[in-house]
This record gives structure tokens, sequence and C-alpha cells, in this order.
């Protein structure tokens, strides 16, 4: 069932550009933003593909399942640090890594040595349920790992297994810690029947523009989005700035002023009707319905408005948590004492979850522990290259972990990305 | 930070039951069934403890999560074929295997050899984004992985990362293949604005102690479970059968009877009032909202009136799939030639996905491709294993797979259950 293998060996439909022969660079679709960008390769003869084939796509997987996203098919054996290896052996400097879930970059041999280590094997190939069986070394790996990089002021951290069920559960724990605060709450138990109010008339506020998952209870409000949710609740618009920054001070300040007030109108008036805003959910850069960033004065606002509300924060960090945006938390730069309530994470942290104050923990099992146990059993050793390197250093003279993993360089034409990708992501 | 160590160690808080000192078996808790179990050590006593711990619970991880549900703590490097050890030594037969997802035993050597695989270690330490950049082995896993499983009349199949997602974006793909039937959908894409109809005023019908996954977009109707969930709809109840069932034919026809006609009257009930139920699920045994089965007819019956009103058919077989009713599928029992229209798996399968028939294949790209990458490796060895195998026959004079990996006997006591286990499990 080798196509691509047979293909190849038959000559058939013969890659454009043979292993070597261009120059495989990449632009970015990201203007005026660091943490997430587009794989493209730039040929020789200077034009541009986003997407190649060896084998034409409906030979492949269409049968099976859609393909429509697919940009091509990547040797992941051959890949190596920040460059990518697809099929036919091109090489690219690869800034998209895996949708930002790459922390530093392919095959590390730090990694691959945890992987080969048979100590770690009956962990690898069983699958403990961490919320009922953990293994003996859970809890080390909890404080050595995720704890250690915990938010300041968050004690507690919950497990999950991807980006869209941290959100999801979260969401729950913020619908939970309302119920009880304001009952009823039978005996500690939800009361679930398919209707209210374990399934609550509660709601969350989300940005336009936000994205906070594919599962159905999320609380995205993309625009042309190819999704359906099972939530609605109010939806501000989220600030559009104008650039450059410093000229346009008066007329970003006016419009992140005008966002704050239709969000704090929006609470009030769900509120009034019934539909209790008891969270407001945000990414500290809305990294997927565009790349659309805020200032930190706006964050700081607006979780005084979610104080004065008495709504839970829960800042989305899946997409900038873990060192991409110059500290290890994007929600850092607003520089307060008490940024969130609810901070959750996946993609480069190699584990979902989310950390969580003290009265945001269920009394009984709500969430239930859900943690790739595989991946999170390499998260205390990528942490420890992390802070050891000087990788969230800005500065361009300290010796950087990945330009010393590089073996190879592409010359002066990506010196530029590698330097944005060691000091950023 | 190695508390349990430093216990263990000093002699503190001594584990009751030393090493290989008593007998440590296993009660069930399935009366009935076959299909899950639970685990309980029956000490040399006479005694029996669900949960046993060397050190104090509090001391470990509730300062950082829940552990509100945690059983023990396990070694999973010492653990072989249904054996599972905990970290005091004591050795347990174990039919709950992680809640069904251990599928032939622990630390089975041909999953370890996979591991070890140098070939293999490209896909474990990297995390290919399988709907964007998938390997170039993708193609042939799925053809000689779920594909060579696949229920018959399904050619297509949509892998996710776990039950909960599995089941969610099953629901997602019912309530897209509705709206492109009803309309409008506009130019192939869900206008999404966080309001109907991005937030589909559709529902699903979901039998009382039902149960699908702890995302919030599930369609559970579990009585007294401790979640919560956004979608509301019909919820008939679910046949409470006699036993012996020879004994009550008459009683349980009946019960099976009332219990259709609800469910139909309920459909027809809901469309009238505008909430459309475009689907129906259901798992083959419920699995955790109690251990509750159905007459085969009872099934085939509900097929027929799923058809009648124009609803997809959605078969939970998380629980049930991979082999553990003594068929491949539980549904296959029913004897139907269109059992479904979507059959949902993941944990003994390894991977989390979807089986679904060609219309419900959504022309743009909504569900997202999310698979275990890791475990997806297995899936290929595990079946060729399983399917080589007698490990489906009934036939007790047959060589088993597990029997044949058993290095130890734990006596008769323990026969009569290893035996289920290999004709069940």
């Amino acid at each position: 069932m080798s196509l691509l293998k047979d293909k190849k060996r038959g000559g058939e439909e013969k890659c454009p550009h043979p292993k070597k022969s261009g120059l495989f660079s990449l632009t970015s679709s990201v203007h005026k933003s660091y943490h997430i960008g587009f794989v493209r390769r730039v040929m020789c003869n200077g034009t541009s593909e986003d997407s190649l084939f060896s084998v034409p796509l409906e030979h492949l997987c269409p049968p099976l399942q859609s393909v429509v996203q697919v940009n091509f098919f990547c040797d992941y054996e051959e890949s190596k640090g920040n460059y990518l290896v697809d099929v036919d052996g091109n090489c690219m400097l690869d800034v998209y890594t895996q949708i930002t879930s790459i922390p530093i970059g392919y095959n590390h041999p730090a990694l691959t040595k945890v992987m080969t280590d048979p100590k770690n094997m009956g962990t690898f190939v069983n699958r403990p349920a961490l919320g009922m069986m953990p293994p003996e070394q859970f809890f080390e790996k909890l404080v050595n790992g995720l704890m250690a990089v915990g938010p300041k002021g968050f004690s507690r951290v919950q497990t999950m297994a991807c980006g869209s069920c941290s959100n999801e559960n979260a969401n729950k724990a913020i619908f939970i810690w309302y119920r009880v605060r304001a009952g009823p709450w039978i005996s500690g138990v939800l009361l679930f029947f398919f209707q209210v109010p374990g399934c609550p008339d509660l709601t969350l506020l989300s940005f336009m523009g936000g994205f906070h998952g594919r599962t159905l209870g999320h609380c995205n409000a993309l625009l042309f989005s190819q999704t359906c949710s099972l939530l609605t609740g109010p939806s501000p618009p989220f600030p559009q700035l104008r650039y450059p920054l410093d000229q346009f001070e008066r007329e970003n300040a006016q419009e992140e002023a005008c966002c704050l007030e239709e969000a704090e109108d929006l609470i009030v008036k769900w509120n009034q009707k019934g539909r209790h805003v008891v969270g407001v959910v945000i990414e500290p850069i809305q990294a997927e319905g565009g790349d659309n960033h805020a200032s930190f004065d706006f964050y700081r606002k607006l979780r005084g408005i979610t104080k004065k509300h008495g709504c839970a924060f829960l800042v989305n960090e899946v997409q900038t948590g873990g060192g991409s945006t110059g500290k290890f938390w994007a929600h850092k730069h607003w520089g307060l004492d008490d940024p969130a309530d609810i901070v959750s994470f996946s993609k480069k942290m190699l584990t979902g979850g989310y950390y969580q104050k003290d009265g945001f923990q269920p009394d009984k099992v709500v969430a239930g522990s859900m943690c790739g146990t595989f991946i999170s059993t390499f998260l205390p050793y990528f942490l420890s290259l992390l802070l050891s390197s000087s990788l969230l250093s800005s500065s361009s003279s300290s010796p950087s972990l990945l330009s010393s993993f590089f073996s190879s360089s592409s010359g002066s034409s990506t010196r530029g990305l590698e330097t944005t990708l060691r000091t950023c992501c």
C-alpha cells in the first residue's frame, strides 16, 4: 500500500524540486508578531508554493478521510532542529512547528534519550489512567514539570490531554465554581438530567476572533470559522489596532476603550436577561482568528472589569504559553499581581492542562484527569533544557540552545528568521 | 520530592500487605456482563479493600490537583500481561485495564519492540499535526490499522485524540450533515458568530444512563453524574431488563417496546417544537451509567426508528469496540446490514476516531484531524497480534495470545477470571 514509495521508485510524478537543488526558505504570514508562522516554500526560481506533493493527493487519503488541509508529507526521521524535511528530501526552515507544538525542534537528542531509556518504557507502552492509578513518579513529574514553571499565584494544576479539552474543562470548572457560590448545589452533586441545571443556563464572554478549541463546548467567536458550538454568549469586538503603534496612540486608546465598554455593557445585559456571564475567556494574543494584539493596558482594564462583575478570568495560553513571547507566560507582560483565575495550556507544554486557584477545584471529581502520559514524561527534560539555556534571553550574544543544536546553516537568507525564532519561539 | 520513596525507605507507614504475603485476587463489580470490571484487593485474611496507600493520600497530590478518584499508585515497569503491580509490590489480576484502555496487557513484548525501534523514533519524539503535515506512512497506517478492522459498510475514518472528542466531533459531523441537507449552508461555510446557526438549535437523543464523554458538548443523560453539558435534548429511559432473561421474556419485551415508543414520541415532539432531533446516540452496552444491556432486537428496532425519522445513528463503541464482546465491534451482534451511520471508538483501539459513511464527510475542514500519533503507531502491531491469535475465539481449547503471554499462574482461584478475560476482553 505504499503508493508514495512506488511513485518515487518509478520516477513518475517527478518532484520538480529534487533534494538540495533549490533554495528552500520560508516566508511568514505573520507581519506584526512572532508567535505563529506559516510554512511556505520559496523555489530557486523565485516562485513560491504553499502546498507541494510528489504524488497526486487523490491517490492518498481522500478515500479514507478529509485531506483538504494537508500541506505536504513529512519525513520526521530526517527532520532536525528547526529544519523540517519533506518526503522528497526538501529541507525547510520551519517556524510553523506543528501549529506551535514543537518547543525545542525536531528530534532533539535529549528527548530521543528519554524515549530510549528503558526506565521509561513502562510508562510509554502502558496507558496509565492518571486520575485513578497514577505511576509512582507522577507527583514528582507534576512538581518538577508543570509546577516548576507555573504562573505565580497558582498552586494547583489539572492535567488534560489537549488544548481543546483544557479550555473545555476550564469552562466547566468556572460553571461549577459559580454554581457552588450561587446554589443550588445538591449535596455536592450537580444533578444532571440532560436539562438545567446539569445543562447550565450560564455563559461566558469571548471576544470576536477568539479561538479556544474545536470541541462543541468552546466559546469561539470566529467569523467564517467552519466549526460550530453549543455555547451562545456575548461577543464584543476585539481591538483592531493601527500600526505603527507610536503614530496611532490616541486612536488605539480610543479603540480599546470602546471594546472594553462594550464588553462591560454585554456582561450587564446578559446578566439582566438571566444568562449569567460567569467568566471571561481571552488569549493574550489572538492566534487563530487573525493575528491580533491589544495593549497590556487593555488586559489590565479587562481584568478589572471581571473583578467588578464577579466573572472568572480564564487566560488561554495554549498558543502563547511555553516561552514564545519572550516570557514563559504571555500574561506576565501585563505586570499584574492577580492576572487570572485560570490559565490553560497545551502545545509547547507537551501536555494539556490548566492552572487554577484553589476556589476552582471542585470538591468532587468533575473534570477527570486526562493527560498525555507519554508526552508528559518529556516535560521535565524539556523544561530543564529550556530554563538552563538562554532561549528566553533577548540578548543576541548569549549562547542559544537552538543555535548550538543547528548542524547546518541555510545561508544568510535564513539567518534573520533563525534569530527571530531563537529569541521568540 | 519523593515522599513515597522516603516513606518506604524509612519504614514509616509500613504497608500492611508486604509483597507476596497475601493472596491478591480480584472481585468484579460486573455481575451480568463482561466488558468492564473493578479492581479490588482481597487480603489473605478474607477482608477486602478498594483503595490502599503506603503513604497517606494527603501527602501526595492534593495540594496540586484533585485525587478523590485515585485508587492506588502503580508500578508500570513491573506490571505484566493482565497483572498490575502496585508501588508496594502487590500483584493483582486486573480486568479493569485502565478503564478498558489496555488491549493486550501490560508491557507486551511486541509493543516494547515497536517503542524501541529506531525507525519509529522520529514519529514518537516529534508531534506531527496529522491533518496538515502527516508522515509518509500515515496512509499505510490507516489502511493497515483502522481500515483493516473497520465495520462493514464504512469506507471513511476520521482519527481523533480520545473518546470524548471522538463522540464530540461525531456529533458535530451529524449537525453539519443535517445542515447541509436542510440549509441554509452559506457557500459551504457554516457562518459562526457565537449565535445560531453557528450555535445550532439542533439536538440529539440519548437514552438515560448513556455516557458519551466528559466534555461540554456530549449528550450524556446520567443521573447523579458529577458533570455538566451544554446540550439539552430528549432522553427516553433505557430498558431495565430482568434476569434471568429466559424467565422474563414477556416482561422484557414489553419493557423494550415501551422505551422504543417513548424514544419515537420524543423525536416527534422535539421536532414539532423546532429543536430537531438530528441524531440518536447509543452505546451497544451502557458502560458508565450502570452496566445495562438491551436485546439485539431492541437495537434493530431503534435503528428502524432512526431511518423512519431521518436521524443519523451514532453507535458509541468507545468502551465496547476492539473485541471485548467476542466480536470486534459489539454492534455486529445485531446482525444488521446497515447498523449505523457513524461508529466512534477509542480506548482499546489505541487512538480515538470514528468511522463514517461518505455523506457525513464535510466538504470543508470542520473536525480537524486529531490523533495520538504515538499510540497509533502501535495500532497495526496490536491488530496483527489480535487477529492472528484466537483472542476472539470462543473455543476454550484454542491457544490464546494472553494465556501464552502469562508467565505466572495465580492458582486455581484466578483461573476462572483468566478464562473470562481471555474470551471476553
